[in-house]
């Protein structure tokens, strides 16, 4: 634990799964349905300050992630992203991207271009319920 | 090979290391000295396409970048992101990250903040050099 590090306590967080050393989060964005987050629990800053086991824990972890959000999204693209410039606290973001969302082609951090529709976005929120319980299943 | 895929061909890239599988190229980005990319030969789509081998050799490419560039560079922070949302072959951005860059502490596709000075920026342009040095020498 840090001091003031919003990410070494969950705290407001929908946890999807809690492993002693990783929790995989649904992030509750709008224009972003089945946007995930992988946190590692320990406060670590780089990928690189993992021991090699636990990277490879890690980077599997993303890997199951990333597999179930295609398997019931079937987005467009996923996006994977590791920054830490807010929070220098290790996490992923795990994104399905589609052609029609706000601000497709460009990343999510970017401008955004459009509103996707409400409708769409209620579907898409319905197909992120199912992964959200794919992913529980995966790592139950 | 796939028509039209700007990563198909190696074209304008400033090629660090080639290796059958993959290449590490050096980003001319004016703003952010120190940029690299891993772009994966072949066209794949996603990380999950690669086959288990592949995916943790590209992984050890990224971990070995990232160690080179913190080793140099000594960033606040480094970026990682693999969107393909503009052109969907598989790469990898690794950005090292500095609180004086243009868009700290938002990602480098987010809005400028500021310009960071032009004498700071030939330093880490130094700086990126010897990281390509090292780059270099460790993919020999």
């Amino acid at each position: 634990m840090t001091n003031n590090c919003l990410l070494c306590e969950v705290k407001g967080e929908n946890v999807v799964v809690s492993h002693p050393k990783y929790r995989i989060i649904r992030v509750a964005d709008v224009q972003f349905p089945g946007y995930f987050r992988v946190i590692w629990n320990e406060h670590v800053k780089e990928m690189s300050d993992l021991c090699e086991t636990d990277r490879h824990l890690l980077w599997d972890v993303l890997n199951k992630v990333e597999k179930a959000l295609i398997e019931t999204m079937n987005p467009k693209k996923i996006n994977l992203a590791e920054f830490g410039t807010m929070v220098p606290h290790l996490h992923w973001h795990l994104i399905p991207r589609y052609e029609d969302d706000a601000c497709y082609p460009d990343s999510i951090w970017s401008n955004k271009h459009r509103s996707c529709s409400d409708e769409v976005l209620r579907e898409r929120e319905k197909l992120a319920d199912d992964a959200e319980e794919r992913i529980k299943a995966i790592f139950a």
